[in-house]
């Protein structure tokens, strides 16, 4: 079967980064390797909006989470976690690992944050060492408001902001140094339109003072001397060499749409998809959605994961279902990356092939007529 | 140019390897993934000789290393560590991080371990808790005797045999249940023809059992969670899909050649390159050297790593130079892997080259002509 890959992760792979990954593997401790990570040094750069360096780990991106936390706190530290859904749950779960008091603000999920709550809580706090939230919660499709959380939080010399941009990353815009956000984690399988495997790290000036006295273990996510390699343009440990050369790769394909076009190609399939779906009498599941996710409500008396499965499997599209308290309930649809104007209208022709077989009562065409419209607009 | 990788890791990937991979990706949530998974999961224990599933991981293998120390024990606890080159120094490294007390078998780089050294350590600490040993040690080449430390340490119920078999398993025996090894630990790059950014861990029910009162902190290299969902083909975290894609093809090379040819082409190989070495009055590094990696003495007055330089820049042929220590003093050729007969005389005709450039005294061809003289042997 033909298929189309629009999960939020991973995400579809251009040819041209899968064949130059097919080509004979480099050898690590070599000048032609060290060529590719000094270009790639440069365009993470660019990427993540920071004259500091990026840094790679063979991982996926949850264990540059961790290093977010080991770090830069000590055990009995307490770190101010936005909680919202699967991976802002994951903070709070890391900073138990460690030792480290995670003082939640829970919101229900796919509701707004209210960027005054995170000050509040840092007053009602006093000595937090930091804020960790996500840019997109991918579990449920919000758009979080980092630039205002990183406004209040950059008036704070002993607070650190950390954005899980995993989901965000080359998706809009989260320039590092300009919002002063200090720590900005991603991974290769969504914006970057690479397989799974590889996560990164921007650090800020301020972050890399916290490294000084963080007390946690770590030893694999040791980031200092991963910043000591890589400005060798080598990395602490074997790094995962046919991925790197993929990123030089995938970095230069974004660099040449340029990132203020990536955006706005991406919020205007995000915008199509969630008009098409609304066209269909369908209602989206987030207050503020993330132009990298749309997580659609199923209607009145279908299953979520019928939608899922049947636009998989019979359908050829492969989206993404609901995540823990959200299973059954809705299903959902990634517009980031290599995704095009074309990827769109797959999508929402597909969900109504699916909606009919699944006995939803609509009228067919009127999804896929809208997303065009929409599409079609300057 | 034509290049020939001989290095220890990365090594040579087949191309049926490289073009899987370079397949549209799968998503990991769904059943064409498991299916990998299921097969994958079925090939590693027969590679690596147990019955218990061998937990898969996205990082490289000291990620796995890690984890062998943190899922195991407790801060303050004691593990017997040998030490005797690089890698051997990782597992003390990784103690210290983690606030368990490394008793260092200190062994000068390239010696054999005498196994009743490691019996009268174990006697000398009481409440030891773990033996951490290589398999081979990749800095020198050095092949040490697991099993008969597993001998030693199989009768000590509250110690652990943990083999580093990064540069081991699929190169010489090291079957798990049989031995009595508790935790096996391995990486992609290396017998396995894959580029780095997998680690593998076979684990003993033995050390299952230790796991239940470990106490280091961990969360991405948690590894009860990541048993939880490898037995239903999934993994805790997004899962590096395309290296388990291509893990799948190289296992059933590995699985058609058969894991005893596969053992012995290796150890004829790197007896062929010793003999080849040899036959230019050149001296191997390891008293037992292990047929994964050979470590070669550069000759008097000689430098090592111009020897390890000119054979990749002006002939083609990437092996490996010293590793601190050893630097200047010594090369590496390997013979894990994809490689084959040819490869080893490349390997010798290049070193001939280099060596004649390099102005050492020799008669051209007595290397090659060795080294196939080792191959025509039965």
């Amino acid at each position: 079967m033909k298929r189309y890959l629009l999960a939020p992760g991973p995400t579809t792979i251009p040819p041209e980064v899968l064949l130059k990954m097919a080509e004979p593997i480099l050898h690590h401790r070599n000048p032609l390797f060290e060529e590719v990570v000094a270009e790639v040094r440069e365009n993470l750069k660019y990427l993540f909006g920071t004259k500091n360096e990026v840094l790679i780990f063979a991982s996926s991106g949850t264990g540059a989470m961790e290093g977010a936390i080991t770090n830069m706190l000590s055990p009995g530290d307490k770190a101010i976690c936005v909680r919202s859904g699967k991976f802002g749950e994951r903070w709070g779960n890391i900073c138990k690992a460690y030792g480290v008091e995670a003082i939640n603000i829970e919101l229900p999920w796919g509701d707004d944050l209210d960027p005054g709550l995170v000050e509040k809580t840092i007053k009602a706090n006093p000595g937090v060492k930091g804020v960790y939230m996500q840019a997109t919660e991918t579990s449920t499709g919000v758009m979080f408001p980092v630039k205002q959380v990183a406004d209040i939080v950059k008036n704070y010399p002993d607070i650190l902001m950390v954005v899980d941009g995993i989901t965000g990353v080359g998706v809009f815009p989260l320039p590092m140094d300009e919002w002063k956000i200090d720590i900005l984690v991603s991974g290769s399988q969504k914006a970057l339109m690479l397989p799974p495997g590889l996560a990164m790290a921007g650090v800020s000036d301020k972050a890399w003072g916290f490294n000084k006295t963080a007390k946690c273990p770590r030893f694999y996510f040791n980031w200092a001397k991963e910043l000591a390699n890589l400005e060798k343009n080598q990395t602490n440990f074997t790094p995962a060499i046919s991925l790197i050369s993929g990123l030089r790769e995938s970095l230069r394909i974004i660099k040449a749409e340029g990132l203020e076009n990536v955006y706005k190609r991406i919020e205007k399939l995000a915008y199509a998809t969630r008009e098409g779906a609304k066209a269909l009498g369908l209602k989206i599941f987030a207050k503020t959605p993330s132009p990298a996710v749309t997580a659609i409500y199923a209607p009145e008396g279908i299953d979520g994961q019928a939608i899922y499965k049947t636009l998989w499997k019979k359908y050829g599209v492969t989206g993404a279902g609901g995540q823990d308290q959200l299973k059954g309930k809705a299903f959902r649809i990634a517009t980031l990356g290599y995704a095009d104007e074309y990827d769109v209208i797959t999508a929402i022709a597909a969900l109504e092939f699916t909606l009919r077989d699944l006995g939803y009562k609509f009228e067919m065409g009127k999804g896929v007529a809208r997303a065009v419209a929409c599409l079609a607009e300057k």
